[in-house]
């Protein structure tokens, strides 16, 4: 047998989708599994993108230009010029598909192999998998579970800083803790970037989702964003759309973008339908983001007010996006979400998260830490809460030795 | 302004869209321009597809298993075994973003920054991009168009290898020489593979497409291909729906497939409409995949002998995919290809090529060759035949300097 790459042996598996054949045997055995692991938003698609879909498809459904078709960058720059009150041009977006490819494609175009990113942890996952593709480092700064996720202070951050980094990699509101970074401290990041002559790619797959009437500050409002801003954005999150596979890499750098072109032109296309669809998606009103807003602010309370009743969890009150990463009582939460779904039910039903471990680029870290997505309707997350909680009562009693 | 990427300087932009500027300058005039640039097959995509996709569109669009959905990937599975004759489960199949994601995780699962893989030039452009991507080196050995674009001899294949090659590449039938290797020749590669160790990265991506009756030999048949043989696919060109975005890494190597897998969870999931509706197009019955074969069959000959009538011009006779990949009468066909775009037309039509240089490591090469996608009904294969006869004439006579 010949040998895979090193590096194919090294990549983690993601921890979002590492207990899935764990849910699986769950389920086949009769279980049933609320599902607190994946950030799939569980609203219906908007009815326009399967209308759009029905009178506008193609005869041949041929590949649009590498870069997405006119008519959907058009439809993204008067989306961002119209409801986030951002003036951009379809020539400031390079249709990817999905958020992902908006990554792979930035981690191409700003570093080199061998060369740095910062990163807040706990991180996004996937960056860990899509550095170790590009060959760059994800170097990391903790935030603090006790401090509310808060950013790094300028000198923590600048202390973080070698002779390689490149950039700087906010995933705001963060994927996994849900902390929204206010305007002072993407003002803080956006600083430190230009001192130091830093690319800033900002994430912001889950702008849509701020709570407590908090205004969200793109990376994009920034002074002299053109010279050093790279924005991440997707249309999954904000219609329920996970599964179109578009997005955009979004910048007013035109060298970034033209040379992102060239990784995009490699793989010949973006998904066709997406695009044909998303423009409808794009040219919803503005009550579609309030809609969504207030359902999940709703469930953040529910589910911050539930796993706090739970003797041990502690869990900070975080404003976006549509995850809290508590504190678990226990020992290591890889073993414990393990036996959520091999060992435990209430009734026939168990719950699944996503382990912390995951989410950090050194995985001995975070064991104590969950990723709950509230990507189910109050009476589904209030069932989990009570699942949790009687789990977690009966694990510490059998005090359960680590896997 | 924060400096981009070595690498993504070094990129090279896709020769077959790189002229696209201009073909949108010309059509801005007012001129038509006959498309032999892109390999995008012009048969409407099946009717099956957009009624599936009506009647099975679920309530969420939602993220897919990250390898593909069972029902996909059953299909595909079943499709292999009874349309192909080569018997496989759906474990066999991780589900991509269309053969250019297949390459992708193929790359960077076979293979560690600054290895090797063996590549027949001239080769599918994106394969450099693709290669620069992930860090590893193409190294190219020659097929030549006097000798039909044959393989190299066994012994010439031996000689390229170095210490640093983890694998051969074969695109079978060729991007772009449309050269279809022989079973014996399948078998020569395999020999090679296995004597040194060598994963055979196969593209069959045009399989579909063999003419004068010749059959098509997969590396997925050879002896052990369970140790060595990982083929990329694609639903793109067999059911014209290249903006589907669907296709596949195949391979019976489960240490090939579990690490793939894992790339692929970093991107979350391929595209659902193209699984959902792909599971229609996989389900067609035989006579689809006689219909295309005979369409491309005659189209074939009627571009073969367009192109050797007019003077000057050679092409040898190739047996699949649907290009041609001529010699010219001119000193630079990048040259030719945009003065075609900018200067030239008959009654206000024109045509476009992919100049040669870009299928070559070394762009200093293929100078004199350009592909042509015969992706146009013979009407206007043959117009295009006229016009090229037209411009060449004229090109010769006028002597015009490279640009």
């Amino acid at each position: 047998m010949v040998a895979i790459s090193q590096r194919a042996q090294r990549v983690p598996p993601s921890p979002i989708r590492k207990l899935v054949p764990y849910a699986n045997a769950a389920k086949a055995s009769g279980k049933k599994v609320l599902h607190l692991n994946i950030g799939q938003p569980d609203l219906p698609t908007p009815a326009s993108f399967w209308e759009v879909l029905q009178k506008n498809h193609p005869l041949v459904l041929d590949y649009t230009e590498s870069g997405g078709t006119q008519a959907f960058r058009e439809a993204y720059a008067r989306f961002y010029t119209e409801i986030y009150g951002i003036p951009l041009e379809p020539t400031h977006f390079l249709t990817t598909t999905g958020g992902s490819e908006a990554l792979l494609f930035a981690f191409l175009t700003l570093l080199d192999p061998g060369e740095e990113v910062l990163v807040i942890e706990p991180t996004y996952a996937n960056y860990i998998g899509l550095g170790e593709a590009t060959g760059i480092r994800l170097r990391p700064i903790q935030s603090h579970l006790e401090e509310g996720f808060a950013l790094p202070s300028p000198s923590a951050l600048e202390a973080a800083l070698t002779e390689r980094t490149r950039a700087i990699l906010l995933c705001n509101p963060s994927n996994p803790t849900g902390k929204l970074y206010s305007e002072a401290e993407v003002h803080q990041i956006g600083e430190i970037c230009r001192r130091h002559g830093l690319f800033l790619l900002s994430d912001e797959s889950y702008r849509d989702y701020c709570y407590d009437g908090e205004k969200f500050f793109s990376a994009l409002e920034l002074p002299e964003a053109e010279d050093f801003v790279v924005v991440v954005d997707t249309l999954s999150k904000r219609y329920s759309a996970c599964g179109a596979r578009v997005g955009a890499l979004i910048s007013r750098n035109t060298d970034v973008l033209n040379a992102a072109l060239k990784w995009a032109q490699a793989r010949l296309a973006p998904p066709t339908l997406g695009q044909i669809a998303g423009v409808a998606l794009l040219s919803l009103p503005k009550s579609h983001y309030d809609y969504v807003r207030q359902t999940f602010q709703k469930r953040r309370d529910v589910l911050l007010e539930g796993l706090r009743s739970i003797s041990g969890v502690v869990c900070p009150t975080v404003q976006g996006a549509f995850y809290l990463m508590p504190q678990l009582p226990v020992q290591d939460t890889d073993a414990f979400a393990q036996w959520l779904l091999e060992r435990f039910d209430v009734d026939g039903t168990t719950v699944m998260v996503a382990p912390g471990s995951g989410f950090f680029t050194d995985p001995s870290q975070g064991r104590t830490l969950v990723r709950i997505a509230y990507v189910l309707d109050v009476p589904h997350l209030e069932r989990a809460v009570e699942i949790l909680r009687a789990a977690l009562n009966i694990y510490a009693r059998e005090n359960i030795p680590i896997l």
